[in-house]
């Protein structure tokens, strides 16, 4: 693939602006972002599998039904979750401020909201940071609104990857946070994505559920899925392409651009995971299925015995090997290799005598790479995490308070 | 129902001798226990649902296909768990030397081992343990045995109840030992539980699945399901009960007593998690079903926001509810109430406006109460947890070396 990464994120496709100001909605740091197409835009969004739903996941639902938006507003602080009605008047009455601001309509903004549960935002302070970031939208906002999402966020969260598609050059960027109440079966916390491509909605749609599937979903920090992830993406086809309306080799390239994107956000979240100090790769070779794969994969990036070895640079592998029996995939023990780095430490399901010094070395490392082989079939799946620090414990132990 | 808490453990029924002896396998600590019944008893036992299964799980079910057993021999500081053929002969050679010091038939015998995974227990070791042990069996030597059970946890689990049934007095006892890698779906970690009362084997795995499902299977620690977990169950028949072969009243009053005994095991886990500083309790009310309430109740007790959030003494109640959302069940958001203590902080779905002064002092206690009433049904689930502590993490980054 012709791909290129480019500096900048949801500003960098053509007809993108962006802002983040602080309006002290709960903290002293940037809490308001907009992002904001000057052409209308196909949009899709992958939402939270959780039963409760916050009420700007369902409102954004009901906005990308017809596949268009134009405008994102997201506020951190207060999730707007087990708000009830007045929660849901709250997230519309979001939408609406956007769209008067920005003359076009409330049901082409896109709305959603990050961090506490259960207790309403001052919309006295909200709606004028609404107006405030309105003002300030700019071709190179896009690093404010990647700060304005952040909460327990140590890094803003950004990138963006540009390819050739039948001698047009398309840009793909994209913002995120999270780092706690991290888990799969969903489109990991926040993430807003922009193109310029020219595609149909129920394109966007497939392209955007195919690269969730193998980056948001497979990332973890704690095995919580919070009410209110949500990724959205916009493409408002100012790149000037053919428009992709069948799964041809254009809508192939574009998928697979969107997934490189959403791959790296995806990393980046498990990097920055609550109070860690190691990134964690966990590969599953050969399993019968991509789903059987993702299963084996997120069951040891879950574990939290696994996490806390990994953190205490210990090679205890029977940890690993646990999590793919107890993973619900009907696995063979007897089949099972375990490396840690480039060491096998485990063939057939039993221990082999691997050189401590060789893994104590592979594990001191940041980046710890987990590669189980499965002997099953030929899908190989991956998926992310960090290791579970005391700092886990102490991040969490008085979040809200 | 008429049942007596009772001092004492495996040893409280008639007929049952049992020791626990240092044999110096791993630790400088009693690491060999045996518990023998003089009668022939029968037998029935619930294993991990792993698919990793440690040889003693995998011998312990062939032993127990007959419904008959005489004789328990445990080790700790070695799991025997993806140990290959060398790990199964270990096994055997275990019941072996066992029975030949009883001189009772090696089928008779259960295996169970915990510990580390992957590496093999040096048998030179273990057999004059096992000697020893079969050497000091004695009728107050319940409590020995549930020490040389015991890896992390830091006190040892026994318990005793007695019964009248039809003019009879029945007693069950029972130890346990386990405070990490403990999660539901099995019969948690290890536990070995006596009678002398007289009931068919078919009765006897009914009764014990029954009562594991509502005990053991309700207890979470840090939500890996372990590759040895083992509750087994032996009945003498010396209390000279009519033999119980059917599910009548007399099967029920066992069942229950049964249950109570396992309930306060189980209880001893939570209490003694690894780290743990407050013990919790969460009740699930109104159910649509056993399975849906303890599907909720268990994705409370392992979800590390909510144990964090206790730990810190936050009444975070959005955690709760956010659990409550991605366990699985079809629940109404909309109808879900929420209590911590007595406080009652959410009601259909949505936070109230509850005294932060008396939440803190609910959750300063040590042990914490968490209700929540689902309004589906008329089923009531309870699970046991602890709270998540920087200990945790500690004790479980470097358990290995």
């Amino acid at each position: 693939m012709n791909l290129k990464y480019i500096d900048g994120s949801v500003t960098a496709p053509l007809g993108f602006k962006a802002s983040g100001v602080n309006a002290r909605i709960k903290y002293d740091k940037k809490d308001v972002a907009i992002i904001y197409s000057e052409a209308p835009a196909t949009a899709a969004g992958v939402f939270t599998t959780n039963k409760v739903k916050a009420a700007p996941v369902v409102l954004s639902m009901e906005h990308l039904a017809d596949g268009l938006a134009q405008a994102v507003v997201v506020n951190s602080g207060y999730a707007n979750a087990c708000t009830g009605a007045d929660g849901m008047a709250i997230a519309r009455e979001m939408a609406a401020a956007t769209a008067e601001g920005l003359s076009i309509k409330p049901d082409d903004v896109i709305v959603a909201s990050t961090g506490v549960i259960g207790q309403q935002i001052p919309m006295d302070r909200l709606v004028p940071g609404i107006t405030q970031a309105i003002g300030e939208l700019g071709v190179d906002g896009g690093d404010v609104a990647a700060e304005a999402i952040m909460t327990t966020d140590t890094i803003p969260k950004k990138a963006a990857v540009q390819f050739q598609l039948a001698g047009k050059t398309m840009t793909i960027g994209g913002i995120a946070k999270g780092s706690g109440m991290i888990n799969p079966n969903m489109a990991t916390m926040l993430s807003f994505v922009t193109s310029d491509a020219s595609i149909a909605p129920a394109m966007l749609k497939k392209a955007l559920k195919y690269a969730a599937d193998r980056s948001f979903n497979m990332v973890t920090v704690d095995g919580d899925t919070s009410t209110n992830d949500s990724l959205v993406i916009l493409a408002n086809g100012l790149a000037g392409n053919l428009r992709i309306e069948t799964e041809d080799e254009n809508f192939t390239a574009f998928r697979n651009a969107l997934l490189e994107l959403c791959v790296i956000l995806a990393k980046m979240i498990a990097r920055d995971g609550e109070g860690a100090t190691k990134f964690i790769e966990i590969k599953v070779r050969q399993a019968a299925s991509f789903k059987d794969g993702q299963k084996v994969a997120m069951a040891i990036a879950n574990s939290n015995l696994v996490k806390t070895a990994i953190f205490g640079e210990d090679a205890n592998w029977g940890r690993i090997i646990c999590a793919v029996g107890y993973s619900g995939v009907n696995i063979d023990p007897g089949k099972v290799d375990i490396y840690l780095g480039d060491e096998k430490v485990a063939a057939a399901g039993s221990g082999l005598s691997f050189s401590e010094d060789r893994t104590r070395e592979i594990l001191q490392d940041k980046e710890v790479n987990i590669t189980i082989n499965l002997h099953l079939g030929d899908v190989d799946v991956t998926a992310w995490t960090c290791d579970f620090s005391y700092d886990y414990v102490k991040i969490n132990a008085d979040y809200r308070t």
